[in-house]
């Protein structure tokens, strides 16, 4: 299957986004054909005025795909915008798909109401949803990773792959399927959404004491006033990480059980956390101090040479059925 | 002067083209850097569906542009589509400009409602004026020859152009000023707005034989219903078209003053107007049936690389602003 997937430069990642690269290496080496982009173009959309932002975020989440097991010899690692193609083919599809669909996407509305602080009214956040639509359909992708987020995104390119198929006649562009992660979002170490502006995410280029520095002070199930109280893993983030993080069943249960029963304190729970997330953490920080910007660079031109190819050639399929000739 | 306009292939050109594309001539020929190309993206705002149109009107558009006196050696005459750094610059100044100021620009509420037969809901449409300001700003033009009701989109021009400059710290784009042509709107033969749609227009790509079948019969006065009623030039499309081709002022006193007292009726009034529209229009009948539509090819090959040319200059300079590696 042709699988194709992207994130927007707009910072450092996260250990919110491990998991979703953890099911792109997956995808990767279970025999697909896949290609993994940075979105740069789409975050203009709210970075437009910290250009520099992007450009910085860019290579280094390059170097992020790379050291969380994105193989460059597997998969094509590219570019947004060194493929021009994503460009004509979201101008034509923007032909195809009205103003007032893209108004009741349903994050359309949901992010000018809550982000306050970036312009979010500009036509170019509207068209959002077509450009992500076009880097899927221009690679004729069978499928697409998503989180529940993003199933409405899909719906929606699907529906211009079928617009544009029925308006020219032609079976050109490719109904990508949905690809779903079941794994819940992992919370900020406040147990907010983990997010940059709130000051609760853990940035996986870190290190091993940054990252006890952050897990220590978690905030736990606020009932669990003292060390004799029991306490709730349900309403305790700590517990959400181990979920994510901690792979022994027995270790989980040690969890749960001496939560529930004051067996154990908060300080031993999250000890084992750290354990388990530093063995998780520590090859990718080998692999990130291994990686530089400038191999990621190689990486990307290598990429951006493939995947423009493929763009091209779907193109060409597009302004034939189109009848542009030029 | 650097000046740019362009015109949208959707079918035959009729008389109404004349003036512009007169005025464009007198440009090119007063030692200005002209660039005039074919808006063919344009025309799938309104035409999507029937792209073959769009493809015949295309080199058809070229051929007239040559006939009525745009000279490859002096002006620049491309394709939109052949140049996609058009397309990239849309998507990218789309960033800056808010869905509530477009929504605002008068001709796009006016054609939701007056033209039935076509979707204008898409966010294609929304966006024309973006890549209407992209098709001057690319060539940093500094002025656009302009009718009244397209002096709005001019302005929005200029504003996004502000905007981009602001937003990024750069003179980069400039702001092209308007050249506003006094020439009134050729009604058509009925008096209405002269549209392929109400069948009251009169083609370039005509004969002599044709011409005469649309002037002979057009409507004039109607309350000149008798040859001895005199009549009022005011209310006659038949003057306006005069007043458009004829160029004497004797004639035209002859008109006027011979309609007023009834001293000539309406056909030695269109006898006239006929003499002298074909002695227009046969240089122009001479140089369509010149100008093959490889001719029209070869132009625009050359007219394409050479646009493309000063297009790459200024997306250089764009995404150097924006801090766009690829």
């Amino acid at each position: 299957m042709k699988i194709v997937s992207g994130m927007r430069p707009t910072g450092k990642l996260h250990l919110g986004h491990l998991m979703p690269i953890e099911k792109w290496v997956e995808l990767q080496n279970s025999g697909n054909d896949t290609q993994f982009f940075i979105a740069n173009w789409h975050a203009y959309t709210s970075h437009r005025d910290t250009p520099q932002i992007i450009d910085d975020a860019t290579l280094d989440l390059v170097r992020h795909y790379l050291a969380c097991g994105i193989n460059p010899e597997k998969s094509i690692v590219f570019i947004q915008s060194a493929v021009k193609e994503h460009a004509e083919l979201s101008l034509l599809l923007g032909m195809l798909i009205s103003v007032s669909r893209l108004e009741r996407v349903p994050t359309y509305k949901e992010m000018q109401e809550n982000v306050t602080d970036k312009d979010l009214s500009t036509i170019g956040f509207l068209g959002y949803p077509v450009l992500m639509a076009t880097d899927i359909l221009i690679y004729k992708a069978d499928a697409v990773p998503v989180g529940e987020d993003q199933i409405y995104h899909l719906e929606l390119s699907r529906e211009i792959a079928r617009k544009f198929n029925m308006t020219y006649g032609v079976e050109i562009l490719k109904e990508p399927q949905p690809i779903i992660s079941r794994v819940a979002k992992l919370p900020g170490t406040d147990g907010r959404k983990m997010s940059k502006s709130y000051n609760n995410s853990i940035i996986i280029d870190s290190n091993a004491q940054e990252l006890k520095s952050k897990i220590m002070p978690m905030i736990t199930d606020p009932a669990r006033m003292k060390r004799t109280d029991p306490g709730d893993p349900e309403k305790c983030p700590v517990w959400d990480f181990h979920k994510a993080f901690t792979n022994s069943e027995n270790e989980k249960q040690w969890v749960t059980g001496g939560c529930k029963s004051a067996g154990i304190g908060c300080i031993d729970c999250k000890k084992v956390l750290l354990k388990n997330l530093e063995a998780k953490m520590q090859p990718i920080w080998d692999n990130l101090s291994n990686i530089s910007e400038a191999d990621a660079r190689d990486v990307v031109e290598k990429g951006n040479a493939r995947a423009r190819e493929i763009a091209c050639n779907t193109m060409n399929e597009v302004r034939c059925a189109m009848k542009l000739r030029w």
